[in-house]
């Protein structure tokens, strides 16, 4: 959606030291199948902070199977984590920006992040809501130079936010994007384990848009 | 301050790639001093993606030299490093309280972060000013399972935001803290320049305290 929207764009992984790998290589597949830049950064060190949950710790704790989604927030939420990568890509975002005004003399430009967080038909993540991504956004503008001094405010895109998983695949399916690449079991096997959280709730959305899921194929 | 207010402590430094470590030395003897834990985490990474800055690039950027304060946010801001910073401490906090709470049943706890930040005397950064700790402290509690789920907010303490140097100094002596380690210069010399920005606001201070730096005797 975002290369549609004709945004020069740089696309940033995350590897926070989860149980597996799986997600950093579809996340090369993906950016490289629509031809953009691809960043990875290794911030394992953030499994040690971030310490008590089952995806920063699996031998600690058991993943949740078969689970009712809107319990409590279950053992799979990873302290601070989207605060965590939100801060990462405002200060790589920030640097670009700065750049350009300072060194370039560039005097218009938009600061944005696109973050495919949603918030229906999820796991009940506290960081995966509207409310949290505005008050990151003033956070973001408040400690930034290039909120301050220049008066660019961050912001943050989250065009899944509202999108059941149904109307994902059929965006998804309508924008032409490489969802064969995509992954969203937390195991990470050759292929998915079909029974964890995000397993259903991925089955679940393909299955009511009609669609097959060609991760699966 | 912290110590004498009874809370159980553990300090954390951030190691982010900046020029040189010699306040990541300091920070460890200071913590020794005190007797209490500490924990210091390499992000060296954060140097690549926060780039636009003479604390992460000093090859790239000169320092500012004699530079009058009170101009615009100087070359030595690094992108959001303090946002950076306080989320790394409320992910490894927010895991700990949470191990308390699921594990030990424990009901009554607080969440509070301790940081240095100063607004007077100060080279002018966004995220030093109590409006951004603020922002910062909602934008936590609503990206976590403590604040949403068990509705334990994040308290962030900045004793010596509104003090001048000569107050911190005074609060210091005051307070038996040991000056003798602590570390300002820019610059990762043997001793501290006594040119750069943070020299001469450290100078300053102790001057108008009347007390001697004893990090320089």
């Amino acid at each position: 959606m975002a290369v549609r929207q004709g945004y020069e764009l740089s696309a940033l992984t995350v590897h926070y030291g989860q149980a597996h790998s799986r997600e950093v290589d579809s996340a090369r597949a993906v950016a490289s199948a629509l031809g953009i830049q691809h960043r990875v950064v290794n911030v394992s060190f953030f499994r040690d902070l971030a310490w008590y949950s089952a995806l920063t710790h699996p031998e600690e704790f058991r993943l949740p199977q078969d689970r009712a989604p809107a319990a409590d927030i279950p053992i799979t939420y990873v302290p601070l984590r989207n605060t965590f990568f939100l801060t990462l890509a405002a200060a790589f975002l920030e640097s670009e920006a700065l750049s350009r005004i300072e060194r370039g003399g560039v005097r218009e430009l938009s600061a944005t992040i696109f973050v495919a967080a949603n918030a229906i038909d999820y796991s009940g993540y506290p960081d995966c809501r509207p409310e949290f991504y505005r008050a990151a956004v003033e956070t973001l503008r408040l400690g930034s130079k290039l909120g301050t001094q220049y008066g660019i405010p961050f912001e943050v895109q989250t065009p899944l936010i509202d999108k059941s998983k149904a109307g994902i695949v059929r965006l998804a399916v309508e924008a032409g994007a490489p969802l064969e690449h995509t992954w969203s079991c937390y195991e990470g096997g050759e292929r998915p384990c079909g029974r964890c959280d995000s397993c259903q709730l991925r089955a679940k959305g393909f299955a009511e848009a009609g669609v097959p899921d060609p991760a699966l194929t």
